[in-house]
């Protein structure tokens, strides 16, 4: 492991939080609260980020474990300061309970140990949301975007950070690829401030739910979260919001370069859209007797799908009151996730897509031995490894998950909490079911519950490698063995 | 497809079946019951048997998918026959229901929808149990084992009906290795019958739970299952023979021939029994203080964890009511199952390994790309089109459990019971959780729902593709491309 290189990485991502906690910082300001809470983590952040990110290393190259290091560690390091502000106002004294909230704000899982969040300071509030919009999109892709770094490091940074089976490049250069990412991303963002604000909103409470919705979390300043405006207009532009930073990024750069048909053709954008129509559909007819009209059980529905299956986790309604077969569709939701290079988490769609069509290959084969089939995806033939990839990423998740839900049965809740707990905080959702549920928080585990939750939502937005693997001794051990592999 | 030669199967079957109903109905004669129950289906099945499989076909080639519908097929006809001895008695009028209760037995589930068992006919009870027996080590494979069948289609049906990763043949020929397996198997039943009669069970109750343990079923003729003896000896010589039989029985016949190194060095052995060990273990910490022993508390565990990871599901305590821990190493060991080639259901032990081991390799493979690595399974290289084969049944696995988990849920019930529903079918174990408890039973479901839980265990015993091809349109076409591939 090249620890130079890590450090100083990982020095230039603390800086990159220190200057970002500016914002959270002027809305304290603004409001007239203490900036404190602020002040102190962000002098630590700029203070390690100098130190640690100063100077360049002379052997500049990271291997592809170093990545998948970096980016670990970045997150947990990340999600310890980012706890600071919380505990520093007294908002959320406890600080494991600062790190859970902090984790589940920089995976956009939205999970909240707050029983209720309307007494806590705007500016509090604003950081909140604010490490949504941060993890999102990434922050590793945030800081190559933002600062330079040159060698070919850029592209196991973020595979290892980006999701979906596999990453491509739009441009040649790394970083080149970040700031469009990160330029369609910071437009779309605003395009739905206004919104919000053109349907009434406050700008304060337009930028939470901003936040929340581009980065596919969750937190909302309300108790009741969107339902607390009873809006339909407001329900509406979040939906389709939610879904549009569902979809992969690579197709509004496409969109931007007039690649129309590359857009129309992609199989995983059909697929998403398909679930998401049927869904909506099947969970009006089963909900229509609840509300007074169609259009309303539909609003409901189509905004939980969106808020379900782009893993974001905003609620409208307590659809753990649903009946169970709108429940039902809702949980497998929850495990197909938004689509590669997007916002969403979970297993994602075009995993889904392409284990459906290897599923449905390998039992032609065994019907027909001598024919030859090949598994497609977006019009071109999946690689073995890639097919590989996302038979092992399941096996893995499966491996995981039973784990988790094990560990956290040691917690004593009914087996609906704790499977959908796990459910929510690895796929970085949010709301799970009965104790967990939409109007319900993650307040009554304990301690160790929430660490192992945090885990769990950090492997579930990092893709599982990167968490597993700083537990390999190996990772930790200086110097390589074979030769680098760069990509430049 | 080789129409001729699959209704000529299919006859042997039938008439095999009729001749089998020989037992039950000599057991209701003895009781003084009417035999007119076992007699009429008898003689459909003799008649039929011997119309379809009286005369040879000339064409008698059998193809890989023709095993794989031949197997499907006899299952589906096998349990639609059987069901006939329920209704005629009377003893269950509704033909869904004892077509439920039929495959229930023969797939080893032990699933009922009767809400209590102790008023039924003793005849009706034996061919209930019965069917554990017979379904436990494959009707194919029995008929093999009793009628001649020249040719080397032997080896597609007993690939399509017996369970794990990959099927070994014992001797050369495929008809001496399934005497073998019975020859084993039938004497192991023996055995225990002779040890349940030492304790004071009566010939009929050692009968009926020797059938169910055998066949890892888990009918019962008492509503307390196992329970109503509240006898120690019994709880552990039921435990250790659920154990036993959810061992691969190559295992045994390598014992008998002296290859002790064979059956020390098996990989899946010891993982099966570790997981028991440690099983019993956390679940006998974890419920201690519920009884007043530890060793009670221990036998109660051992008697759970071996009744659930070998599938069977009888049942000597309301483990609904333990703790959400315990309940929750339950519900994965249900996932488990029991070892490869033995009469035990579920996803089995050496998938398991096997997906652990290929998960270990890819993500060292990660860390150092350019190491090779191989995953080695029962000390020998796993080929590379068996690994893809377990990766492949774990999605299509995870497939058809989210298909039914969902159609299920349309019954309305919470989400455990629906959940573990599925999971028990599926599973081939029989109780899960809540309404279906193994204090509960599956009475209150819809015809519709018994018929997708039908098509669920059916999946689960046949594991997946049998039954999943019967709705490829291709295998349902007369004749073939390419060259027929038998194995002699």
């Amino acid at each position: 492991m090249n620890y130079q290189m890590i450090a100083y990485t990982i020095g230039r991502i603390l800086f990159t939080e220190g200057a970002l906690m500016l914002l959270p910082l002027v809305t304290a300001l603004l409001y007239r609260e203490s900036p404190v809470s602020f002040l102190i983590p962000m002098l630590l952040l700029v203070a390690l980020g100098a130190l640690l990110g100063g100077r360049k290393p002379k052997q500049t190259a990271l291997y592809a474990r170093d990545g998948l290091a970096v980016v670990a560690l970045a997150w947990i390091v990340m999600s310890l300061f980012g706890a600071l502000p919380f505990v520093i106002s007294g908002d959320i004294p406890q600080f494991v309970d600062a790190f859970f909230e902090t984790v589940s704000g920089f995976t956009t899982t939205g999970a909240t140990i707050l029983t209720e969040v309307e007494s806590l300071q705007n500016g509090i509030l604003f950081w909140r949301s604010f490490t949504h919009w941060i993890g999102g999109m990434g922050v590793l892709v945030f800081v190559m975007a933002i600062l330079p770094m040159s060698g070919g490091q850029g592209m196991h940074l973020m595979r290892a950070e980006a999701p979906g089976p596999s990453v491509g490049k739009l441009v040649s250069r790394m970083r080149d690829t970040a700031k469009i990412l990160y330029g369609i991303y910071f437009a779309m963002t605003i395009v739905l401030i206004l919104l919000l604000l053109a349907g009434g909103m406050s700008l304060f409470d337009s930028c939470i739910h901003a936040f929340g919705t581009a980065g596919t979390g969750g937190f909302s300043n309300r108790n009741l979260s969107v339902g607390a405006y009873n809006n339909a207009y407001f329900d509406v532009v979040l939906s389709i919001f939610m879904l549009l930073f569902g979809i992969n990024f690579n197709l509004y750069y496409f969109l931007l370069i007039k690649r129309f048909r590359d857009v129309l053709h992609s199989e995983e954008l059909w697929a998403y859209l398909g679930i998401v129509a049927v869904s909506v559909l099947a969970i009006t007819v089963n909900i229509h007797h609840m509300y007074d009209s169609v259009l309303t059980s539909m609003r409901h529905a189509l905004f939980q799908v969106s808020t379900i299956i782009t893993t974001t986790g905003y609620a409208t309604t307590d659809f753990n009151l649903w009946p169970s077969f709108s429940k039902a569709i809702l949980v497998l939701l929850m495990f197909i996730g938004g689509c590669a290079g997007s916002t969403g988490g979970g297993m994602k769609v075009s995993r889904w897509v392409i284990l459906t069509k290897a599923s449905y290959s390998d039992m032609r084969q065994m019907l027909h031995p001598n024919a030859v089939s090949v598994v497609r995806f977006e019009g071109k033939p999946v690689p073995e490894k890639t097919l590989r990839g996302v038979h092992l990423y399941l096996a893995v998740y499966a491996l995981v998950f039973s784990v988790s839900v094990l560990l956290l049965s040691l917690e004593g809740f009914d087996m609906t909490t704790t499977f959908t707990a796990v459910t929510a905080c690895f796929n970085n959702i949010g709301p799970g079911l009965e104790m967990v549920g939409p109007m319900g928080n993650f307040s009554a585990f304990s301690i160790w519950a929430k660490l192992l939750l945090s885990f769990d939502m950090l492997a579930g937005r990092l893709e599982l490698f990167p968490m597993l693997l700083l537990f390999a001794p190996s990772i930790w051990r200086r110097g390589h063995k074979g030769r680098p592999r760069i990509i430049p």
